[in-house]
């Protein structure tokens, strides 16, 4: 990079995901110079606004990417497979949020509330961001580790619609149309006939329902996004032997992901200081006094960056475990906000190399 | 009891369970005599169908339960505290629903897959179902504890509205016309203005939510469905020193509690054998093939008696610990069909001796 201030590529700026990241854009501190636009060839010639202007978007493609010092792709895996190198190649920092490089020894897989300076070893170019069932929790957990020292992890992701995408979220509102006002849900298959086709993303109905699934099928009986979980948050803490179990399942949210945590660490643990250090952790909010309804709930937090934490307990059968309860954005820390914290830190280093 | 055919008495028939129990006992083998229906006194006069004759409902009381044999209890904590005492001084065998006895040593808590023989041992004349977050597990967790000696518990617990009685479910269901046709879900609290106090019994929005709590405030910032969980699987499985460490969270369903169980044994264990208990176990039903769509799911399951297991996978990291994902019925084997069963098995030993 140079010392003028960079120019921004971002890759895939039509979909779900860019709408939030170039809100993101536009409300953060300006470090970038020009932003470029770039989508698939259809979606080429839209125009959407970022730092309140109107900013065309160009096709994906080699002449698009030419003096790009940093790409932020917000696309499918195989799409980052393929054009990610090439970005690399002519140049750019490359900051990836598809599942291509997640496990790439060569590709550092960055938090930057947990693992920031790890952007600075990037052997190919490209810097991965987590998953949003593993960002939905890892801030948290980090900041745990950090004080207690984290041995296993059993963690139910209840994932929202959105992040399957707009698909995801169009589903499950056209499904909450069939169901409202009916009498649906105490009968067997009843939700599903209702539904009919109408599943999109989703292995079944989402409306009235949980579905213990989601990403595909993997090792063992394992899904990719359990399995992601478990791969990244060993990558992020750097703790290749940490024990993890993850489920996730659907639930019928828009957007807003949540987690029940069991957390096993080294040394004994009190809820008083586990308050006390998530109470003062970067981008964490603790909310957490049940007896007066203060816990975090999906759709409350949906639209905001941090990620909060409620429902703090020791277990009563093991000092050193805790349960707690977590709940973030999907679109934003869970996605676009976590890329635009890596790319900002990056281009935030070459400035002052 | 005598000979004759006993007569059973239902209390609180008029709810929501009592409703789902009514078409248990028509639909079961008929082992009763007389089955009187008793209800708080405004609800005195209805009528209500079972075994396809309308039957009217009387008014709790001391004369009410005269003669009568075995007492179904579907009340309040408070009406149970109150009265079952009173029907086992009368002489009848008290079947108890609530909460009131489920911690009493000399009350057996009964699940008839698991400890059938408990019945036979009840000091006061009372025998108490647990709650429906247990037995949306217990059958499953029994049957594998059995194979291969249960040693820890991690569990969500995925519960639905119908479990807060007819209340839950007609709020869950004004809510979802609310917000049903909207945009809501991606703005910080737009979905709790929506629903404004049209919450019901639950301490917020259910629609397009995940509520992380249910029951009231327990000790250290548990609540008294999670420590339900662990009380009643360590007394029903005999284990008292279980390490259990639950979390209840509400979601949008209408009826079918789900459960993620991490649960870890004194054995290895294999998928296959795994598979193979719980095919044969009374009580379960195992639809475990993601790779082809067989999971179960809360909306398939309502409306049906067994516990669906699927999801069953073992540890990457521990050859001891299952993962699997159970549903039932939260008003049939979460409630009104397990107390049957525990009356009926009582009636056979009684007409047996």
């Amino acid at each position: 990079m140079t010392s003028r201030r960079p120019t921004l590529a971002v890759v895939g700026a039509t979909g779900a995901v860019g709408a939030v990241l170039l809100q993101a854009l536009t409300h953060h501190a300006d470090v970038w110079g020009e932003i470029r636009l770039l989508a698939s060839p259809r979606s080429a010639g839209r125009k959407l606004a970022v730092r309140g202007e109107e900013c065309e978007v160009l096709a994906l493609g080699e002449e698009a990417l030419t003096g790009v010092d940093l790409a932020l792709f917000l696309v499918p895996d195989a799409v980052a497979a393929q054009w990610a190198p090439i970005a690399a190649a002519k140049g750019a920092v490359v900051v990836d949020t598809s599942t291509a490089f997640r496990a790439d020894p060569d590709v550092p897989l960055v938090v930057p509330e947990i693992n920031p300076h790890a952007v600075r070893i990037r052997p190919r170019g490209i810097v991965a961001s987590p998953g949003c069932s593993t960002l939905a929790l890892i801030v948290a957990v980090g900041a745990l580790h950090a004080e207690f020292g984290l041995t296993e992890l059993v963690v139910t992701a209840q994932q929202a619609a959105s992040a399957a995408g707009g698909a995801g979220t169009e589903a499950l509102r056209r499904q909450l149309a069939l169901v409202a006002g009916s009498e649906l849900g105490t009968h067997p298959g009843d939700v599903r006939r209702a539904v009919g086709d109408h599943t999109g993303p989703f292995p079944g109905p989402l409306a009235l329902n949980v579905l213990p699934w989601s990403g595909v099928p993997a090792a063992d009986g394992w899904s990719s996004e359990e399995l992601g979980i478990r791969e990244e948050t060993r990558r992020i803490l750097d703790l290749p032997g940490l024990r993890v179990a993850a489920t996730c399942v659907r639930v019928p949210v828009v957007t807003g992901h949540s987690a029940s945590v069991h957390a096993r660490f080294e040394r004994p643990v009190t809820v008083a200081r586990a308050h006390e250090i998530l109470a003062t952790s970067p981008g964490v909010v603790l909310y957490d006094d049940p007896a007066t309804g203060d816990f975090p709930t999906p759709a409350d937090v949906a639209g905001t960056d941090p990620t909060w934490v409620g429902r703090v307990r020791r277990s009563m059968d093991d000092e050193r475990a805790l349960e707690f309860f977590v709940c973030g954005d999907n679109l934003r820390k869970g996605a676009a906000l976590n890329a635009v914290q890596i790319a900002e830190r990056i281009a935030g280093e070459a400035a002052r190399s």
